[in-house]
């Protein structure tokens, strides 16, 4: 992918200045991939703040205003706002403007687009950046957020090819190494190595509060316990949404964690050394020698365009 | 704990040299707490590997050799292999050698201890430091790895009150904080905090490696995978001594999490929004202020003695 020829982004558009947008708009104005950031979030505080920290360049009062004559526009909501949002700005949309969001879940995203932006359909290109922190909000903003971190993109059949250029190059300027698959992909993946985890670190931590020592419970937790539950501090609004909208394929993931403890629990009960160890080399010979970001399988394994 | 003034030990004994053993050794070298260090491995090539990094002074040939005239014996061996071992070195042991252990389970080694270290026991304190690495291995052995982490002691009713005051000393020289509570109490709050997190990890690698996606899961799994699976990368011989060991208490907070998990389904099946909401919020107010070795409760929250 040849980022280094891309033509800059004359107006961005972040819709909904959080992180993830926030981090978007610092890395392409570091690269001088952008003229002009105008930002847009509901609350009037946080577009302040985003312009106070020198994130956006304007702040916009309403939508419209923000996407007006934006030739990119990046949808970084949470992703049970997007259907409003689509809805709302599609109306002020400039003709050529490419559409790309950050959402946790791309069907779902896919579906919406596809009752709301009409035409525009077209230079929608679905993103997903695989990148977060531990506190969301634009003042955890960070040009180094999508460094060598991967973003999947998802194209659309009748997108617009230059519209995937120039949702490719935009992350590519940010550091990012982009990985292409379909939406229904992209759902299947991040269920397994992404919702499933949330939701078992969510319901551990249910689990333990549902009894009365908790508090010596989170007094005597070590490091495991640290690493273990990070992500059971994560956004409870974007959470919700995840689950609501990639529902199937989080059953089916439930399915196979249910089916491998539910062995586990068997070789427990039956006081079964053998079966117990060879449970926990798998886990160990899986996960010992794995590595973030290490190379990723023949482009061919990954998608089916 | 006036841990200033404690006499330092004569003889250490060693046995097991690995991370665990290997670093309080040299966490009491350096603070000058020993006069002589001894080890004992299975493995000859691991107890060569302990002498030439310094470790220990000296490579026992058996154990008898290596607890005799020992004043300090720590058994630094998988809980799996603990019960022969005080079998075999309890005839050797000087009379008032003061023994501890590293296990991380308690009510199972005070079994063992009960049946083999005969009238040794009233100086058998058992402990169970809350430290580990990634890694295990004499070669990872640091003498920091006990600095501000903390270290269950858990006393027997018999103990001499010298014995137990030699091992906090020990421990309070190392570093770490020393908190006392019961074996069954220790195996209660730790099969919350440790056992049933380390279970649902390798549960969860498991229940990946069952479908054919595996290698694809990997490549695209982020950060959070990284932390959340961290602890799937664990020695299977430990666990799976440590999941025999303490069952019982393994699957009382087994039901507390299936329940758990099982309100969250219904919330997922009956698309009820404000419902996992709640889940997520419940588990995010408990997790993101917690913090690694913040201030315990009151002792007497914490201990029946």
């Amino acid at each position: 992918m040849s980022t280094q020829e891309a033509t800059p982004i004359r107006k961005l558009a972040i819709i909904g200045c959080g992180l993830m947008g926030g981090s978007l708009a610092l890395a392409l104005k570091r690269a001088e991939h952008v003229h002009e950031v105008v930002g847009f979030s509901r609350s009037p505080a946080t577009r302040e703040q985003a312009l106070a920290l020198g994130v956006i360049d304007t702040a916009a009062p309403g939508l419209a205003q923000a996407v007006h004559g934006a030739d990119m526009v990046v949808l970084a909501t949470p992703v049970g706002a997007l259907a409003p949002t689509m809805a709302a700005m599609t109306p002020y949309l400039s003709r050529d403007a490419v559409i790309t969001d950050v959402g946790s879940t791309k069907s779902d995203v896919v579906a919406h687009a596809q009752t709301h932006l009409r035409d525009h359909i077209k230079r929608f290109v679905p993103s997903h950046p695989i990148a977060g922190k531990e506190h969301a909000g634009v003042a955890h903003a960070d040009a180094d957020l999508y460094e060598n971190r991967k973003v999947i993109v998802t194209p659309l059949p009748n997108n617009a090819l230059g519209a995937i250029a120039s949702v490719q190059s935009m992350w590519g300027i940010c550091g990012a190494e982009v990985v292409r698959m379909t939406p229904h992909e992209h759902d299947t993946v991040f269920a397994a190595v992404s919702h499933l985890p949330h939701l078992l670190a969510f319901a551990y931590i249910n689990g333990l509060a549902d009894q009365s020592r908790l508090e010596q419970f989170l007094a005597l937790a070590g490091p495991g316990f640290r690493d273990f539950t990070r992500i059971a501090g994560a956004h409870p609004e974007m959470w919700r949404d995840v689950y609501l909208s990639n529902r199937e394929a989080i059953r089916d993931q439930l399915d196979h964690f249910k089916s491998a403890l539910a062995r586990f629990e068997q070789a427990l009960d039956t006081h079964d050394a053998h079966a117990l160890m060879a449970f926990v080399e798998r886990s160990r010979d899986i996960r010992a020698p794995w590595q973030l970001n290490a190379a990723i399988p023949r482009r061919d394994d990954l998608t089916q365009q």
